[in-house]
């Protein structure tokens, strides 16, 4: 039996890197087509001028636009629902993010609820098929989620106590702006959080039930020695500019599929930390991710050591010996340090979760994810409380 | 001053990877809009029942074709302006190229040149700028040139004795469709030089003049081992269908951009080698590379044989020493070692090249390259009649 899998592979959105590159806005998205620009964001973005630079070059190239703020961490379907409304009311043809990937995950709910005649929760729970969306672009100030080139988006729904995925090819983004200067002024909880999302998106990707894919494998690795070594770089120089230029393209690569091709992918830790910031949309996620991920290592690895040995020599250089399992532990207890190290915390309490929380998560994660769910090992819901409570 | 440089990219193709790709033609082609499809292919795809294969796909769903064969190694412009006509007079508006990077350069021309009112040539010497082209698609059966997912294309003016590259992300191809098995029956020496060619894609990507940029160097680097110890495997056991899908799907991104973001990178070997493949035609590109990249090597490492050291540790594990300059020659030795392992001739004079066709290779690299050319190192012509001469 072979060990790679069939796939399909398509990143098309254009990246546009480096600095200043919010300047070029207004020419690409002219270039492109568009008349009429819905831009949304966040406070910090208004507040430091970006929104009216970024505007300024809109109307230098002879576009209109008008703004949405307002766009919280785990973002919330009502202000999709809201900009969905201005879109249809004013006649938007282009949805344009100026923040982190929950600015860019909203915007991709807009751009595809405005040319969608019923509720907006119906394209995020997947009651009716995406056909048609508005065209988007972002300009990132957060590199993490790597919503700036991926085809996900993740909106919550206090309402109904829910935050769920859902993926389509037609909100792709049509450009990223990415200048790494704008990543400078992020609060370090705020860089470390990126940096700890972006490697558990390579995490998600590499321990899987497939073989060994070389190819792919390689490139994975490789990204994850990029965003460990520069991690550590960015925390310690946070005007770093190269630091963080290499933190910044690493982002959109760890989850623009490229690490995966190939792969089944798990996926498993990410759907867990979705209930437990849906319970709590305090919770930055990727600091969820890493309380999560180790714990779900230590749960798992003896599915398959040889994998995680083979991942701790070549992220963390920690030399292979006879005993397999404990050069598995090893790479665990180096993940966990590499978490920690940059100032994530290490015990889901340090959110105030307690014991009973875990009674509510698991039926919208069963919900969410079916069950079993996983590819490294396929866990039940039993597994998924096991896993909260060590982690607690 | 920063070392990553400002840069765009963009790979919008849609990679259809894994066994039975090509059965999903005419249904993606359909979906996408196509009517009438142009298919362009040599002599084997159509002799194997390869064309009869994809052609029964595209009538399945409903779309019309026409064929047009005779695609030589080194494409040459007048069956570029044959195919252009082709579409011209019969309403073509797909055209599809089932073979290697010949036959897909060779279809990014038919494909502007279909829509534009004067001569090919025009637009493949730059004389007219790109404004418009079909759409394009490849059944790809040569994994090398990664024309399947790039923008440029390389199309030989026998008249004129020139073989020219050009680049334009209008043509960038919609959908490369990859089977590995198609590439099982390749003979040795096609499957040897397209892993050279693949190779020395990331070596023109990695030496330039740019400081180190570890999240794209460390990707390039993980590439070059990729094909290394995969090209070793079909070498040896063609039919391994692992070996044969790492090498296919790093030949892509080993030209799609990814592996020179944020660089500079160099093409002056590719210069080089395009002159003596325009002069005798029946010169694979990956065997004149295979000559002239150490004998470049030889030429320049002395301006940085760090990078040198850190390509020879990383991609053949040659631990660096004191002497960076010794450990920058066992890089070159190792890369010389390898195309050899893999069957590739190291010297021109092994194909017929005598030091008098220096002369007619030096104007023509003068008006493509300009003067100087390169980046790693600025060459001069004298440089580079010094260093066709050293590969005699």
């Amino acid at each position: 039996m072979p060990a790679f899998n069939n796939f399909e592979f398509c990143s098309p959105t254009h990246f546009v890197f480096g600095k200043d590159a919010e300047l070029q806005v207004g020419e690409k998205l002219a270039a492109f087509g568009a008349h009429k620009v819905l831009i949304h964001y966040g406070k910090h973005a208004k507040d430091c001028g970006l929104i009216d630079r970024v505007a300024k070059t809109l109307v230098d190239n002879g576009l209109e636009y008008v703004e949405l703020g307002g766009v919280r961490p785990n973002p919330e379907i009502n202000l999709c629902r809201e900009g969905a409304k201005i879109c249809k009311e004013q006649g938007v043809d282009f949805v344009l993010a100026v923040g982190g990937g929950s600015v860019i995950d909203s915007v991709k709910c807009i751009a595809d609820s405005a040319v969608y005649d019923g509720d907006a929760w119906d394209l995020v729970s997947k009651k009716a098929p995406v056909k048609a969306s508005l065209p988007i672009a972002s300009v990132l100030t957060i590199p993490a989620a790597g919503s700036e080139g991926s085809k996900n988006s993740v909106i919550s729904n206090d309402e109904l106590g829910m935050k769920t995925g859902y993926g389509c090819d037609l909100h792709r983004p049509k450009f990223a702006f990415m200048n790494p200067e704008l990543t400078m002024s992020l609060p370090p909880y705020q860089t470390a959080a990126g940096c700890t999302d972006m490697f558990a998106h390579l995490l998600e990707r590499f321990f899987d039930d497939a073989e060994n894919i070389p190819v792919t494998d390689n490139i994975n690795l490789s990204l994850m020695k990029t965003v460990r070594a520069n991690a550590v770089r960015v925390m310690e120089d946070p005007n770093n500019y190269d630091a963080r230029a290499n933190i910044m393209w690493a982002g959109a690569l760890c989850h623009n599929g490229i690490a995966g091709c190939g792969r089944h992918e798990d996926w498993a830790t990410h759907g867990m930390e979705h209930e437990l910031s849906a319970l709590k949309t305090e919770v930055t996620h990727g600091a969820g991710l890493a309380v999560l991920f180790p714990a779900w290592m230590d749960y798992v690895y003896e599915e398959n050591p040889e994998r995680f040995a083979l991942y701790g020599r070549e992220v963390f250089g920690i030399s292979t010996t006879d005993d397999v399992k404990a050069d598995a532990r090893a790479a665990i207890l180096a993940t966990r340090q590499f978490f920690t190290s940059l100032g994530m915390p290490t015990h889901l309490s340090e959110f105030g979760f307690v014991e009973s929380d875990f009674e509510k998560t698991v039926p919208t994660l069963r919900e969410n994810k079916g069950e079993p769910f996983g590819s490294f090992k396929k866990l039940t819901m039993d597994d998924a409380v096991a896993i909260y409570k060590s982690a607690l």
